[in-house]
């Protein structure tokens, strides 16, 4: 089952064109939408930063946001995932092969569902990262599908036995390849200010909102490379991996090796708000 | 008339998946080579390329190269184009969207001729260029379909008036949107060295070698932003523009305003080369 256009229709009748500029250019933008409980979570938000993203390069969207929304609700009903992702995506359309944007044409919207379960091992044992130098373009705010440098990030971790990799640009930590980067230093929460060097994450801002409420004193700044490996605790967060506590950079434990505490009460409270 | 795997079908005939990685993440390289005559130019440089860009991000190709070379012969056969393109595309292949590489998959071989004439007013009139920020990332040698930032910056050239935008980093001219750029600076033909900042184009190094025979004095060595601004002669090379002047940059003449000696005697022998 597919949104295509503005119609729900079956996948095997959907044919993308060679010439579809997301095809050959990467000229497109998407969301990864969660759905716990049947719902969606912070709908809202994707669709803003959908809306964006779009604008930023200048891709127009066919129809209304709010249709859109509708369009997103009708195929969540239909696909009756308990817990699972839409993915959503806009590409600026088919033309014959020309790196300017073309003339008036329709660009095309897709969306479907994906049965993915919440992570949860990873989210109570944590996980291992390792670190690689920041390759990627200078709009990484931009939630573009041009993704092979976090692509051969990601492929890297995992070839290194690790399940993410945590980017270095300028000696400086960005993102990871798929995820916000946390880290806990004199008991305070860093994060990488949203600048054109990341992507703003709905669970990081989640996260940002959590932290104030649980009195954890947090900074939107840089943490350097040495910081990061004199760090208390470091998490990631995404859409799909939640809170999830990074225990190893590279061959270094983080803290005790164990999730830290911060990470925790975060996620215990992250809990609550996605009603588990 | 396209290839797709290894046989030539109807375009109507091939159905691109949604999950196919050069729909989501750019995951795949390409070329584009030039028909003359309805001969391939160039082809095994081109071959070549695509055999380095694959094996740098790990797409094997799903057969030998030269089976590749001997279907796109057929394909350039069977097209009967005196003057055109071959678009050629390599993608990871289909699978279940996630970023690190997927299993055993099979890639997806795309081919298809373009009919594109020679830019003959452009080279003999010369064509305006702007600069602007090179924002991409940092594999440009691998001619990778991430192409957003160069899409990008094609776009603001056209609403700028112009045709090229040349790219700026770090106080330094990379190369165009989809052109490599040769600056002449006291008699000296500049160009950017090849490493990770450009692609290293086909007619580029065709360029520095008749440059050579025609004892042009060349350095592949880096042009800054003020340099650029004093050149007696600029020009951009690519598969489809050839040896192309640039004759104005922003708002300001290159040396006379007209197409420069030296652009103009590598055009001699560049047509000399294409038999024309």
């Amino acid at each position: 089952m597919l949104l295509y256009h503005d119609q729900i229709k079956k996948r095997s009748a959907v044919n993308i064109d060679i010439e579809d500029r997301a095809y050959q250019f990467g000229d497109g933008v998407y969301e990864v939408i969660r759905i716990y409980n049947k719902k969606p979570f912070y709908l809202d938000a994707h669709l803003d930063r959908f809306v964006r993203s779009s604008t930023a390069i200048k891709i127009e969207l066919p129809y209304p946001i709010q249709q859109l929304k509708q369009l997103l609700l009708q195929l969540i009903e239909q696909a009756q995932l308990e817990t699972g992702n839409i993915y959503l995506q806009i590409s600026r359309g088919v033309a014959p092969r020309s790196h300017a944007f073309p003339g008036t044409i329709q660009p095309v919207v897709i969306a479907y569902p994906q049965n993915t379960n919440r992570p949860i091992s990873a989210l109570n044992e944590g996980v291992c990262a390792i670190t690689t130098p920041d390759i990627r373009w200078l709009r990484c705010d931009i939630k573009s599908l041009n993704l092979l440098g976090a692509c051969l990030a990601k492929q890297e971790a995992i070839e290194r036995e690790a399940q993410e990799a945590i980017l270095i640009r300028d000696g400086y930590v960005t993102e990871g390849s798929s995820t916000n980067i946390f880290v806990v230093h004199n008991q305070t929460l860093y994060t990488h200010p949203a600048n054109h060097l990341i992507l703003n994450g709905v669970t990081r801002s989640i996260v940002l909102n959590l932290a104030d409420k649980l009195c954890i004193s947090t900074k939107e700044s840089a943490i350097s490379e040495d910081a990061l490996e004199s760090a208390e605790e470091c998490f990631m967060t995404s859409t799909n991996m939640e809170i999830c506590p990074i225990v190893q950079i590279n061959d270094k434990k983080v803290g005790t090796g164990r999730p830290g505490i911060m990470a925790k009460q975060l996620q215990e409270a992250f809990e609550h708000l996605i009603g588990k």
